[in-house]
């Protein structure tokens, strides 16, 4: 079954690389439209879902991310038109250079061919995917977890009548429909199918596909995100952005999980800041320093040090100078996002220069780093990797590059 | 052992990461020197090296690859200095933007990290491969085929010696001075501490890293390339492109394997091109067609359509068009480099389009496809796959990038 839809996906790749940006964004706009038509299909299917998983025991947090409302379709289909309307990376003549015997080299942007999508719970996730990897011009096979099986299903209808009569073929959207964790190990050996495999989900769901697949796999959004507090950090401005970064949406990548801050200013600071996250409703966890300070805060164990609560938890840490805070994060961290607040120029390009970080801030909240924040458009994913995407993954990131070569009977001497 | 390894490349990365093009440029001279004036070292590690596999009844082309004189040595160096003046790509800002709320972004460019090389019988790739990381500011972990294990410790000693003083700590070149099998299985599992893995090597080594690296791997160079004559070629420049694309260095990956040609001109070209060939000393193994025109020619089987021969032989196979053609060299081919000889435009431009390699010819011979010969500079191999680099890549390929954001407070609404 799953070889059926990896050759049909290879197929339609073939057609989706030819495509024009009109083509793509009409059959985007259909597609989006298709959504809204259909909610109460896609709404009915999510609800046999949600049923099954609150039947199941499944927790609150869980049931929220699964399930889905007509504002939530509504805004899968605007996510869509937005996609139509950025610009279309493929094509795109990066260089162009004239070798000394004439050879006229170009470097073309071209779409990666099959794009994977391994998920979990949130069917969104199914939309907003298909439709970036449409976009850049390759097909996608979406694979999400067992919860969501029958919301996924539904969406992958409704998207692919959508796309019956457009110049888009409608196997560039493919779902699978199992629930089965073999059919998702077999998926993970298509390498003769499939360009690249990204997983969207928690650090076990990462974890799993890294070490099963046999396709390049771009990691993606484990955030163990860092701030650092450095003795001439502007305090007022300093507070607001540490409660940002943790509190705005506890359960995202891009929200700070820990605390560093100078001991300079350690006893002055953290009574301010401490009561402002515990006016938050967060759970401080401080090492040894921060507890002689503020003793009634819970000891922080070597294990919180390279957690990723996703929660209202923020583990605080003194240390002496900026290099244990940066040998610290770069310990201890996913190399996601991390800020420094300072008004020293010094420290802040030593911490900027020195942090092996997918995004490094100063005086800013961790938060911003997002495919829409930063202008990149919509996001498959933030990559926490080094190879070919670091950081927020828009439409661009889903492209490679092949070389053209235009001679006129040149051979090699 | 392999751990320590690790442990202390990661050390010296983090300095490379900082380092100036001048410190760096500085180190490669003097590790360039250093092959000179310590040639009668390594070439008598080398001595011992060829002994040994002479007893063990290496083939003579293995042998070829092996050994080592005083002018290869000289080519080393000169290679390393080489590497010296190209354009230092780290610090390079690859964009710079601000964003509504004021937040000022910019991609910057930063070395990779540690990078990982593991590879067959030629020495040289130890030098050359240590000049492009310690260039592009990456630590490098060497693992050659255990054939030429005194070599590469020898010449892995000689350029340590040379880092001794210079910026570059000493560990940022590693030479594994083991022929273990399972020490390279034990570095392909380092995840933690390599950020890239890359085999250079034929197809079963390659083949090998892909199915047990637990690293992200690029794959390198594996070429079954193709040149299609297509009816309105201009067949006085057809034949010297074929033959040089053959012959100028069979055992190269961008060296042509098979040859299409159009069945309007097959029987007019056919015999003239494959006298040419026959000529150079190539074995012709044709289809069905082919042997028809020219019956003395070996049949061609499925297997001969698959295979990268790195010999003085060629397929030849009549098509009747050019979606035949297209359809054949994306089924079997490698996605490595592919010609089209004709004089026709829309020919041409449709198979630059349709043709899904990493580097696609209009009228020139595949053996360009080199990072020299593109004007990249040195390379350290040529990708076939999609992520990341594809086609040869240089010291721009090893390295990724890091978004450094700028604020004055900015907090996520």
């Amino acid at each position: 079954m799953i070889i059926e839809i990896c050759k049909k996906a290879k197929a339609a790749s073939v057609k989706m690389a030819q495509l024009t940006a009109d083509a793509k964004n009409t059959a985007l706009c259909r597609m989006a439209n298709a959504l809204e038509a259909n909610a109460e299909k896609i709404l009915m299917a999510n609800k046999a879902d949600v049923e099954a998983a609150k039947s199941k025991g499944v927790k609150a947090a869980m049931l929220d991310r699964l399930a889905l409302d007509q504002k939530k379709i509504q805004g899968m289909a605007k996510d869509m038109r937005e996609v139509s309307t950025l610009a279309d990376p493929i094509g795109t003549i990066i260089g162009t250079w004239t070798r000394p015997n004439g050879l006229i080299i170009s470097q073309v942007r071209v779409p990666l061919g099959v794009v994977g999508v391994i998920y979990e719970s949130r069917p969104n996730v199914t939309s907003d995917s298909a439709g970036i990897c449409i976009k850049s011009g390759n097909a996608v096979i979406l694979r999400g977890g067992s919860d969501a099986l029958q919301s996924n299903v539904a969406i992958g209808e409704v998207l692919r009548d959508a796309l019956a009569g457009t110049a888009v073929p409608v196997d560039a959207v493919q779902v699978v429909n199992s629930p089965d964790r073999k059919v998702a190990e077999e998926l993970m050996r298509m390498r003769q199918y499939i360009d690249v495999l990204i997983p969207r989900g928690g650090a076990d769901l990462i974890k799993t596909v890294v070490e099963t697949s046999r396709i390049p796999v771009i990691e993606t959004g484990t955030g163990n995100c860092h701030i650092y507090v450095e003795e001439n950090a502007d305090l007022d401005k300093a507070t607001p952005i540490v409660i940002n970064s943790k509190c705005q949406r506890p359960g995202t990548c891009n929200a700070a999980e820990k605390l560093l801050v100078h001991n300079k200013i350690a006893e002055s600071y953290l009574p301010i800041v401490i009561a402002a996250l515990r006016k938050e409703g967060v759970e401080v966890r401080g090492d040894e320093e921060a507890r002689k300070i503020i003793p009634d805060v819970k000891a922080a164990t070597e294990q919180d040090w390279y957690a990723e609560y996703l929660d209202l938890i923020m583990g605080i840490k003194v240390v002496k100078n900026i290099d244990e805070a940066i040998a610290h994060i770069n310990k201890y961290g996913t190399k996601h996002s991390e800020s420094i607040l300072t008004a020293d120029f010094d420290k802040a390009m030593k911490f900027i220069r020195e942090i092996d970080s997918a995004a490094v801030y100063w005086n800013a909240s961790t938060r911003f780093t997002d495919g829409n924040q930063f202008g990149l458009g919509a996001e498959i994913g933030i990559s926490t990797q080094k190879l070919h995407a670091r950081g927020p993954m828009s439409v661009q990131h889903l492209t490679t590059t092949k070389y053209v070569i235009l001679g006129s009977g040149q051979i090699r001497k």
